[in-house]
């Protein structure tokens, strides 16, 4: 069966999508630990990302960091912090959170629950800023 | 200034070594949150990892990777998790924590206090399986 993401992917599951090409897609966090936590995934359902081929992984990270640089530029941060545990949903997602300290970066705090227009405001937000 | 990471680098400040190769370091995090937890770092001192330039960023990740693969090897596990904050010690610095649970990645509760024996034995057990 599909995983959670690659039925968002497909868009059979609506989200508040922050960029996508050939390969990759990027889209906020539901449950976000701040605002404009992004999750960063592999088009290729691979559960783990250290299972994913050189070529994926490392278009992976590349693209990573192209969401990154507009995240920061999006959302007032002193950078965007990186996290990758993944037991959850089986299938490769790199978390990035824009953090001003490290304590921002708590996975297992209360999340952040913010209205849909908001949400869709910070994810257009970031996408303006993709090159 | 040299970073701490730099000085450790240089071997003016001892560490648990687990690889190394001409531009990337690993070593085991002093304070670890799950035995095996490691520090990735490149030797090229640069405070945020998504500063550092593309080639550099890409070969640490490549680097972590087959850290990861090791770590997985030498250290019982699901799998390993990845983190980058970075705001305590500004030299870019990937960690790689073994994790059974997402709670396993918890930075923000106490840290092990390992005996130096046995901090040792785990670096030299993921730098026999480092490839």
């Amino acid at each position: 069966m599909a995983s959670i993401f690659s039925r968002i992917v497909a868009g059979e599951i609506p989200c508040y999508k922050v960029a996508e090409d050939e390969n990759y897609f990027a889209f906020l966090d539901i449950s976000p630990v701040a605002k404009g936590h992004t999750l960063v995934i592999p088009k290729q359902e691979v559960d783990y990302i250290f299972d994913l081929d050189d070529e994926t992984y490392v278009g992976l990270t590349r693209f990573a960091k192209r969401v990154a640089k507009a995240i920061e530029k999006a959302i007032p941060c002193k950078r965007v912090g990186v996290a990758v545990m993944g037991l959850e949903v089986p299938h490769t997602h790199i978390h990035l959170v824009p953090i001003n300290k490290e304590a921002d970066m708590n996975f297992f705090r209360d999340k952040l629950s913010l209205e849909s227009t908001e949400m869709q405001a910070i994810a257009e937000a970031i996408a303006r800023e993709m090159e």
